[in-house]
């Protein structure tokens, strides 16, 4: 898409808040369950099994994103992404996404046009029904934005992750490893030393094109939520901070050894095991249970000395924390 | 409260997100409505209506609040009744908030620890039974408190602020203007040059000391909400930005003029009608009906020229807009 002249797209900071609302809110639709959405103090949403599953992340420019990397359309994208897998863990079904901002005074008004964007298309594409109800829009020297999801349980049970069963298979839906693999191609050819640069599409071979798309714009499989839900999975969860990480926290939930079998990870398992940001579905279901979209990976035993086991040996990956590893001078 | 040592009081970038969400979560008890509480994908929260009714409000350090003037305990304090004002202006009942923080490495533990003490706190005492339900944490330059809260409308309509009627009185619950003068008395005795200094609370006059404690933690009449709303309050809204410029967008809303009478505005009419983060409740009636709680301060009148009118004439105070209003370097 054309740059627009900076005649037309002025700087946030030279607009006011509610004309920088009417630009976003243009961009938003009612969803299904949207019974009164922005403009009001609050929206009201449809909550028809009588609960409401509800769930928040943020993304942070520095350990979340770069915008050298990131567009506006993609983080939108992204920011509903990683909230819509979190309700479809808990095998409901999204309803309503409510999206907080904050944003530098230089940013240009194309910016949050394209996000808003983003989060209408990713809704669309992922989770059909779910809209943008509400909003908050502040300014910051930090990019940041938070993201509330709202789903519904169409009735059923929430599957949490402690529920997990000696027996049971452990199976997963979605990709694994791909959104590492993306920004292990961002980090190592898309640098000029410690400074992310614009990616140049033509320096990416073909699968690395896909695994950079999983990683700015993950695609989670949000409606295989229900679906594992509805077909009787006895855990859930996604898998945000790599699948040893996840796994782990699942087993120790559930009181229980999940043993991985490394031959059915894919091509890289070392990646499937330690790659975060893909958000697949974990889930365990009962031996002879496994609903189209999910695929075995390994099973559920006794609770043993580890947690987490892969081909029988321990695993020593610990995934991502943000904590421990971002480094705001040289990351 | 004495400080800790040092020794006691890492900072949080010398702690793994899951110690510190332990000390966090460690201090949120489960509320009324709270059916699934923290440390899964997503929390689970009753909605007896059928529906719910959510906002989110983002309180950014720099144009929100100076860690200089306000600790922990009173930013969770406040980031919760700000929330918490929006979902009691629909008519409903506050059930659950979700906090989404951002903050920087070098923050010591007991500051999210105090943070979590204001949020459990101005739950108990601004909206019994709601509770946090959910959160997320990540790491900024910026100190960013994002905070999505949910309600229950228990069988009511929702009260839009459009709904105003010719013939309506207005009335407000809780206080006009005093989180202004409070701002007004930091911004003019606790700063150094440009920088906020810490508060000598014996450098406050009796009044004064009130106005401030508005400021850093205000408590809007939470409760009143649903009475309004049961009352049969027409329309009804927080004022979040000033009476001026929250009136005008009633009566913009509602079609209508909104008439003020400066004798019901109290001693300080001028900082009442200009002054916001009070987050009191705007509210219009039916004539002769007024729930207890509520004063009168005007009435609605068939549309005019004017949005708003102060003792018959135009009202030229227009708020607080942050992305005009605050600069990063002097403010």
């Amino acid at each position: 898409m054309p740059s627009r002249p900076a005649a037309d797209d002025p700087a946030l900071g030279d607009l006011s808040e509610g004309a920088i609302l009417k630009a976003i809110l243009t961009r938003t639709a009612p969803g299904t369950y949207t019974l009164l959405g922005p403009g009001d103090d609050a929206a009201v949403v449809a909550a028809p099994s009588g609960s409401v599953v509800a769930t928040t992340d943020t993304l942070v420019h520095g350990p979340d994103f770069r915008l050298a990397w990131s567009k506006g359309y993609d983080l939108g994208w992204k920011a509903a992404a990683v909230n819509l897998a979190d309700i479809a863990a808990m095998g409901a079904r999204p309803t309503a996404l409510l999206v907080a901002l904050a944003v530098p005074r230089d940013l240009r008004l194309s910016f949050v046009e394209r996000l808003a964007d983003g989060f209408r298309e990713a809704c669309a594409a992922l989770a059909p029904g779910c809209a943008v109800v509400g909003g908050d829009l502040t300014v910051s020297d930090v990019l940041t934005i938070a993201v509330t999801a709202l789903g519904d349980l169409e009735g059923r049970a929430a599957v949490t992750r402690d529920g997990a069963r000696p027996g049971d298979v452990v199976a997963v839906a979605g990709e694994l490893g791909h959104a590492a693999r993306g920004l292990a191609v961002l980090f190592g050819r898309f640098r000029d030393g410690d400074v992310p640069i614009a990616i140049d599409p033509s320096k990416l071979a073909a699968g690395e094109s896909g695994a950079v798309s999983a990683q700015l714009r993950p695609s989670p499989p949000i409606g295989l939520g229900p679906v594992a839900a509805t077909a009787g999975a006895t855990a859930m969860m996604d898998i945000s901070d790599g699948l040893a990480l996840d796994a782990r926290r699942m087993a120790a939930a559930s009181e229980v050894t999940i043993a991985l079998d490394r031959a059915l990870l894919g091509d890289d398992p070392e990646r499937a095991i330690a790659g975060g940001e893909d958000h697949a579905l974990l889930a365990t279901f009962p031996d002879g249970v496994l609903p189209p979209g999910f695929r075995i990976i390994g099973e559920v035993r006794d609770r043993g000395e580890e947690d987490l086991l892969c081909d029988e040996r321990p695993v020593d990956i610990s995934g991502w924390d943000p904590y421990r590893d971002w480094d705001s001078v040289s990351g």
